[in-house]
C-alpha cells in the first residue's frame, strides 16, 4: 500500500511513537533511534493504542504490518531507510547534527523530513550536504489519527521532493497540506499558539480555570472547527449575505481590545501551578491512557461521521480506505473453490455495535449478513457498475438463529452456500462464526433481483445469471445446512 | 418541558432566529420583534433547519411545538413573555433603548437576558430601573445545535437570576456556562478573536488561502478541540507526564515571535476583497443553506457520537434527551387495551440508516423490530432496573418478511402481537407500517428468558410472568397474522 517499504525514525516521543504507530500499520518497516532506555516501552503502548483505533476506523483490511527495530546510532537508522523522519527536540543545532550523520552514511537520495513545528526548513537545511532534500512534514497529535500535515520546503528544497513527500503521506492516510511560504511556526501552530497564549491570560487573571476554558471550547466553537474551520463557519455567521457581509460587519471588532494581544504571562511557579492544579482538577480522576482512549473514540468515530458524510477528513478516510481496499488482491470468478461454501465476510465487531455490556447486540447480526450477501453479489458480478447501470438484488425474507454471543473487538467471520439461484431469485444461507470456530448464527434468504429504476423484478444480466447458477449447481452437491427451512419456534 | 411557557425575542437575525428555534421545539411559545420585513420568512427557513436537525439529534419526542407570533412594538413583545432574548445590533444604545421600552411595559420580575458577543452587562444595565435582572446570555451559532451558551452578570446582577437563567438554559438542552468574572468578550470569543486576527495576518500575507487555514484546522487540531478543548489536549500532549510537564517545556515557547500579536491588519478594500474571494472559491460550489444543512448534519452527528462515548457535549445531550423522556407520559400496563396489536415502536428514519440512493437498509428492519420488541418488554416490566437485577430476554430465532421499501425522514410505526408466552418463552409478532399505512415488513421473533450472570435460560419475575401471560390469553382471541409460521421460501 505505502510507497514507501522502509522508514527510519530519529527520536521517539510523543510525536516519534505516533510516527512509528502509523506507519507499522500501513506496512512500512521502521527502524527507530532514540537513546531513552524506555523507548521500546513507550513506541509499545502508543502502537497498542493505534491497532486498538484503527480497528475501528477502517472498513478495509491493513496491509500485513511492518516490523520495527531499534538501531543504537543514527548512522544505523540511515543506512536501512528510504525515509527519515526526524522527530527530536526543538533546537536546531541538535537537528543538524542528525542531519549530518544521516548524510555521512545514506544514500543521497534519501529524503530527509523533520516534525518540527516551527523552525524554518531554511535553517535546517543550511548546512546541509544535500539540502535539496530536507523538508518539514509536520504532524499533529495523536499522528496515527489526525490527517493533518503541513509539508514546508525551505529556499533550498527541490519541487521533486515536495511532490514526493506529498505522495508518500497521502499514501499513508494522510492529508498534506503545502505551505506555500515559509514562516515560523507555519499555519496550525500560528493559530494555536494565539488561543493558548489568551487561555493562560484568562487563567492567570482568575477570569477562568483550565476546564471552563476547554468546556467554551468543546460545548461551542470547537464542535464547528472540527469539520468547517473559521472562514467557512463564518462565511454561515454572514447568513446569506455570505463572507462579504461578515467580514465588513465583525472584521472592524477586532480593533476593540478584546484580547491580550502582545503580552505573554511570565511562567512564574505560581501561574505553572495553577494550571497544572486546575488540570489534575479538570482530568485528574482519568489516569493519561484512559484519556488517550477516550480521545482516539471520539476521534474515530468524528472521522467515520465525517466519512458517512463525505465532508471534510472523512474524504480523506474514504479515499484512504478505498486505497487499501483497491489493493487488497479481489478474489476472480475462476479462482473460486464451488466444492465448498464461499468466505463472504470477516470483521472485528465495532465499538458501537455493543449492548450496554459488550456483547454485539442482535440487529448487528443482521448487518453481518448483510455484507456477507454483499459479498456474495459482488463475486457473481453485481458491483457498484452493475448496480448502478443493471439492478441489484433485494432481500424480501430473511430467518436468522442466534446460537452464541460475541464481544466487540473480536474477529468473525462468515461463509455462504447457495441454495437456489435461477431466473431472479437467490436463495442464500449464511453461517457466522467467531474466529475461534464457534457458530454464533445462522441465517438464511431469500433475495429478488430488481430494476433500481422501476423497482420491480427483472431478470439478472447473462453473465451474473451464469455465474449464480455455476455456483448454485456446484453448492446442490453440498450437504444441506443444519437449520435450513426453519419456521419460527419449529422443534429441533 | 422547559422551564418558561414563553418568551420575547427582540432582533431576530441569525442569532435570534436560532433562539425562536430552539425555544419553539422546546415546546416554548415566542413572540418575536424585528423591523424587517424579511424577518418572518428568514425565521421560518431556520426553523425548518431546526426541525430537520432534530430529526436525527434525538431519541425522545419533543414536546408539542410553542407557538409563533410576530409583534409590531417591543412593547407588544414585553407584555406577553416571561422571559426576554435581546439580540439587536452591538450598540450599547441600541440596547438600552430596548431594555428602558420593556422596563416600561413588562412586569419588573420579567429576566431580560442580552446576547452580545462582547459588551460588559454591567454597561448594559447601567441605565436600567432593576438592573439586577438584566443578565447576558450569549450563545454561539447554530444556536439549535450548540450547548453553549456562556452566563455573564454584572454587577448588579442578583445571583437569584444567574441561578434562574441556568435552570432554564438547561432545561432547553444547553450547557450553561457561568463566568464569575465580567471581561469584554468573555472567553470564548477572546479565543476566537486570536485566532480570526492571526488567520487574516495569514491571507494579508499570501502565506495561506482561507480555505488552506481551515483546512489546517479541520484535519488537525479542530478534530481534538471538538471534544477536549486546549487544556486537556495538551495534558496528553505531555505523555504520562501530563500538564506540569507539557507547560514547562512548551510554556517558554510563547515569547518566540510566533504570531502578530498586536497589530490588527487594515481592513483595506483590498483584503476585504481577498478574503471573498478565497472565501467564494472555496466554498462557493454550496449555497449557503446547503452549507448549513451539511454543518447541522455533521454537529448532529458528532453530538451523538459524543453521547454514545458519554463525553463531553454528548452528556448534555444525554441529559436532555432523557430528561424529554421522562417528561412523556409512560403507558401503564392497566391502560394498555389488550383487545389490539399493541403500539411499540415509532420514528423517523435517521439520516444513516440509508443505502445509497436513500432506502432505509435491509438491516435497519432489525433494528426497527429490535425497538418493538424493547418496548414489549419495557411494557410486561423488563426494563432497566430488572436488566440490571434479575435478566432480560434474548432473541433466539428471527423471521423477516420485506414487503415495501421507505425514505429516510419518512415515519414509521409498528404494531406488536404476542403469539405465546409462558414460562421462559416470548413469541412475538411485529408490523411495520408507514406513516401512511403501507405495510412495509413483518418480523416474528422467539425470545428466552436469560439470567444475565449465569447467561442461560431462566424464568422471568411473578410480575412479568404476570403480565405477559395476561397478553398472551387476551391477543390468543386476535387473528392469526397473515405470513407467520413462514420458512424462507415457503409459497405464499
Amino acid at each position: 500500500m505505502a510507497q514507501i517499504k522502509s522508514a527510519g525514525v530519529i527520536g521517539a516521543g510523543v510525536i516519534g511513537s505516533g510516527w512509528i504507530a502509523r506507519l507499522l500499520l500501513n506496512g512500512v518497516n521502521v527502524c527507530v533511534f532514540d537513546p531513552s532506555k524506555d523507548a521500546p516501552t513507550n513506541v509499545d503502548k502508543v502502537i497498542q493504542n493505534a491497532e486498538r483505533a484503527y480497528k475501528n476506523l477502517l472498513k478495509s483490511k491493513l496491509p500485513k504490518k511492518g516490523s520495527l527495530a531499534f538501531a543504537t546510532a543514527v548512522s544505523d537508522v540511515a543506512k536501512s531507510s528510504d525515509i527519515i523522519i526526524e522527530a527530536v527536540p526543538e533546537r536546531l543545532s541538535a537537528k543538524q547534527s542528525v542531519y549530518d550523520e544521516i548524510e555521512s552514511n545514506g544514500s543521497k537520495d534519501l529524503i530527509i523530513t523533520s516534525s518540527t513545528s516551527g523552525i524554518l526548513p531554511s535553517d535546517l537545511q543550511s548546512e546541509m550536504k544535500h539540502p535539496e532534500r530536507l523538508i518539514v512534514v509536520h504532524p499533529f497529535n495523536p499522528v496515527y489519527l489526525l490527517p493533518l500535515v503541513e509539508l514546508v520546503g525551505g529556499k533550498q528544497t527541490s519541487h521533486e521532493v515536495i511532490e514526493k513527500a506529498s505522495t508518500i503521506f497521502t499514501h499513508i492516510g494522510m492529508f498534506p497540506l503545502h505551505i506555500k511560504k515559509e514562516i515560523p511556526a507555519f499555519i496550525a501552530d500560528r493559530l494555536l499558539e494565539s488561543v493558548w497564549r489568551e487561555a493562560l491570560w484568562l487563567v492567570n487573571d482568575n477570569v477562568a480555570t483550565t476546564e471552563e476554558i476547554d468546556d467554551a471550547i468543546r460545548y461551542g466553537f470547537g464542535l464547528r472547527w472540527a469539520q468547517m474551520g473559521l472562514f467557512e463557519t463564518y462565511r454561515l455567521a454572514g447568513g446569506e449575505a455570505g463572507m462579504r457581509h461578515f467580514i465588513s460587519q465583525f472584521g472592524p471588532c477586532l480593533e476593540w481590545p478584546w484580547t491580550h494581544l502582545m503580552d505573554v504571562p511570565e511562567f512564574t511557579d505560581e501561574l505553572v501551578d495553577k494550571v497544572s492544579n486546575q488540570s489534575d482538577a479538570q482530568s485528574g480522576q482519568y489516569s493519561i491512557d484512559e484519556l488517550m482512549q477516550k480521545r482516539d473514540d471520539n476521534l474515530v468515530d468524528f472521522l467515520k461521521v465525517l466519512k458517512e458524510n463525505r465532508w471534510g477528513a472523512g474524504n480523506v478516510l474514504k479515499e484512504y480506505d478505498e486505497a487499501l481496499s483497491s489493493s487488497v488482491k479481489k478474489l476472480e470468478f475462476s479462482e473460486l473453490n464451488l466444492l465448498q461454501p464461499i468466505d463472504t465476510y470477516t470483521t472485528h465487531i465495532p465499538k458501537d455495535w455493543a449492548d450496554y455490556n459488550g456483547h454485539m447486540t442482535e440487529a448487528r447480526y443482521l448487518d453481518c449478513f448483510s455484507e456477507a450477501t454483499t459479498e456474495l453479489m459482488t463475486i457473481i458480478g453485481v458491483d457498484e457498475e452493475y448496480i448502478a447501470n443493471v439492478g441489484s438484488y433485494f432481500t424480501v425474507e430473511t430467518h436468522i438463529r442466534h446460537l452464541d454471543e460475541v464481544l466487540i473487538g473480536e474477529k468473525i467471520y462468515s461463509k455462504t452456500q447457495v441454495i437456489a439461484g435461477q431466473n431472479k431469485k437467490l436463495h442464500l444461507f449464511h453461517w457466522l462464526h467467531h474466529d475461534d470456530g464457534r457458530l454464533l448464527a445462522t441465517a438464511e434468504h431469500m433475495l429478488i433481483h430488481v430494476d433500481l429504476k422501476t423497482r420491480g423484478a427483472s431478470m439478472p444480466s447473462d453473465l451474473v445469471m451464469d455465474r449464480m447458477e455455476r455456483i448454485y449447481n456446484a453448492h446442490k452437491k453440498l450437504p444441506t445446512p443444519e437449520g435450513i427451512s426453519r419456521a419460527v419456534g419449529d422443534k429441533v
